[in-house]
Formats: structure tokens, sequence, C-alpha cells
């Protein structure tokens, strides 16, 4: 059986070996989430930039830019981080460049070596799940934190992916038995869990409470994203 | 009230103001556990180290030697890691220089900033407790983790000293959170969750199943072990 790792920050990840496995890069709140709704919502492709003004640059390119930064919309941006302002098809057909404290620099730091990026949320665990469960590759989960430091909603995430993939993967990271311990305690009641979470207060002080009920709805969509000539889109399962 | 942290690996540790602080090392599996137990048992101080040869050359200064890396001893030591080498007085009065895979530097990374640096361990965990909840200072729990990556055991003793010190200290962190609720969770059966665990497998691969044992004993001593003067000692709780 292939393995499945989670690493907890992207702070840690010069640590684990990416060659030849499939990276699922999570940041629940609310970059992934995002970024899967956006793909949901029609948007034709994704552009993850990790520095401000190389994606403020890429309006002139044709690309929607949206940014994020500490939480709220960066100066000069037409979009921040909000998986509701995608949809209805809002941005059909368009092309996105986007840049976020933690989510698209974990995206940079995991490109470079691993054989595939996916993006991973609640939103289409059981498609992601489904889609690793036959790649016959070893997987690791690489959680976007907050700042480099561990956060809960992420770390979910990664516990709930590794207990959807527990009878197809061997699992002796540490990280990865933590998680999926973690996740089993609170499946129930997610939202309660993280409502003592820092981010999750953060999130709260700028009045977004409905992004955090839509990031934590489980399989709404049912597709991977996936990161393929520097642009995430939307792959189907099998 | 005072504010608690966890951070879950040395790697991490930069992300942390340890000033004014009071840090607490922990390295279950063995380092602290065994310093502790070095400490009840009479040795007069331990000077951690964190490299192999400075270690190794405060043998001509009168220092009983102890170096580990990967779990076993290293070459030319007269002690490894084992809590149970200093089982019945065997080093008392002794002066010992340590050094260990993980342990010592984590030691090393807490010890510049912070107004104190503790040991912990769940031999001597209700007296580190006891100790912290009337100093009055804020707290950090400093895992060593396995080569900078998470590991279990050590997370749980973060769990376990926070929930001892949940009516004292507030506890924002999400290292802290996570960590608590993993504690309760398998507290009754520490043992049987960590048996999953990537370094308990280690250890047992090493035949040192009884020192998993005495390092999950809880409560065995009453004193706290603290650095002075980059000796740690025996000191008392109140």
């Amino acid at each position: 059986m292939n393995k499945i790792e989670v690493c907890l920050s992207p702070e840690l990840i010069h640590l684990y070996d990416l060659k030849g496995k499939i990276v699922v890069v999570v940041d629940i709140f609310r970059a992934t989430s995002t970024m899967v709704t956006g793909l949901a919502n029609g948007v034709s492709s994704i552009t993850p930039v990790a520095g401000l003004e190389t994606c403020r640059q890429m309006k002139s390119q044709g690309y929607i830019i949206a940014g994020e930064r500490n939480g709220q919309t960066a100066d000069g941006f037409e979009l921040g981080n909000s998986p509701l302002s995608y949809l209805n098809n809002a941005f059909e057909n368009k092309k996105i460049a986007v840049t976020t404290t933690n989510g698209t620099l974990t995206i940079e730091k995991s490109k470079t070596d691993a054989a595939e990026v996916l993006i991973g949320a609640f939103l289409n665990l059981k498609a992601t799940a489904e889609y690793l469960a036959i790649q016959e590759k070893d997987v690791i989960i690489h959680c976007a934190g907050w700042k480099g430091m561990f956060n809960l909603e992420d770390s979910l995430y990664a516990g709930a992916l590794v207990n959807s993939l527990k009878d197809h993967f061997t699992f002796e990271c540490d990280g990865a038995i933590a998680m999926k311990a973690l996740y089993e305690q609170n499946q129930d009641d997610l939202k309660g869990f993280l409502s003592q979470a820092s981010h999750a207060k953060r999130l709260q002080n700028h009045n977004i409470d409905a992004d955090i009920d839509f990031c934590l709805t489980l399989d709404k969509f049912d597709f991977i994203g996936k990161l393929e000539d520097e642009k995430l889109i939307k792959h189907p399962v099998h």
C-alpha cells in the first residue's frame, strides 16, 4: 500500500521528500475552499501567486486579480478571499490570479518536487479521497496553517482525509495519526470545536460567519482541483 | 490571566516570542523523562549540550557523559538516554553532560530569550503544573518532536499540561486547543494510543519497552527540573 503523511506547516515541508508524491494543499479558511468554489462556478483557471505585486501586475494580462492579506482584501485588488464571491457563476470563463496570506505560499512550496499538487477543501473531500485512492502514489497533506503556525481547521481537514483513506493507505506518520483521531473526536460538531480556534475568531471579527459555514460544508462539489502548468483547474475524479 | 501556548517543533520556535515567558521543553521518549529521573536520583546537575563533540570533551572536566543519536547510545559515551540507568541513585552527586537527537537541541533553542526554561515529563506533570500556576508568567510548551517533525508523545504531554492548567491560563493557541482535546480523548490509554506512533515503534525496535512504560508513568516525582546557569537542577514546587 502507498503511504499518507501530514505536514502541519509550510515551515516544516523541507523535512519531507515530495518526489513522486501527490501533495494536497489545504487552507480551509479560506484559500483552497475559495479556489474550489471558483472552479465549481465556471472560472476557466486560477493561477496562484505568492507575492502581492506579481499578482497585481497580472491585471494587465487579462486576469481578474484576487488578493488577501491578514484576512482582508488587499489594496488595489478586485476580489478578496471569500468563496461566496464566486457563486452563481459570477466569474464564469474568467482567468483568476490569486495571492493569499498562507495558501498560495503553501502551493508555491509544494510544486517544485511533487508529482502532482491538488487543493483540498471539505467542499470536495470525498471526490479528492476517491481520486487519491486510485492513483497508486504516496500522498502528503500540506496544511497551510497561519503564518507558519499549526492551525486547527487545516489539521482537521487532514484528519478527515486520512480517515477517508484509511483502508487504502498506510499512515505511520504521527501527524496523520493525531489529526485522524482529532477529526474522529470532533466530526459531528466541527464548527463548535473550531469556534475555539484562533483563526476562526479572527474571521468572526471580520463578520464572515457565512464564509465559515460555507467552508465547512461537506462534499458540495464532485471534482478535484489540480495544478497544471501553474494553473489550478477543475479535473474529474475518474 | 496569563496565556499558555504550544509550539509543536523546534523548527517552529522562531515564530514565537519567548521574552519574559517560561518555556517548558518536552521530549518524552526520552530526553526530558531521563533528565527528570536523573535529578530525582540524586545527580547534582545535568548540563544539556547540543553537539556530540562538545559533550564528549566534557568527560575530561569531570562530567559523566551521556550521548544518544537516533535512539541509541552514541559512540564513546558512558551513558545513553534511558531513564532506568539513573535509578537507585546510580549517579548520585555526579555532574552529567548530555546530548540527544532532539531534546538538547530544543533546550538550546529555548534558552536565549526565555525568562525560565523547565523540562517537562509525565513523571512530574502535576509538580510542573503546580509550579507554573503560581508564577504569573506566560508559558510556552516546546515539543522536541523527532528531527523537526511533529510527534505524538510530546504533543500529548503538551495537551496534558494545558489540561492541568486550564483554570489558570487562557489558551487561544490552536496547538494548545488541539493537543488538549487529543489528550482528553486518549488519557485513559496513552500507551495504546502511542503504540501507533512512529517514534514508539522505533523504540520498540530497540527493545526498550520498559523505558516507554517508565516514561508514561504519571507524577512519580514531586519537583520541577529547571535550567539555571546552563545546568538543569532539581527545584522545589513552592
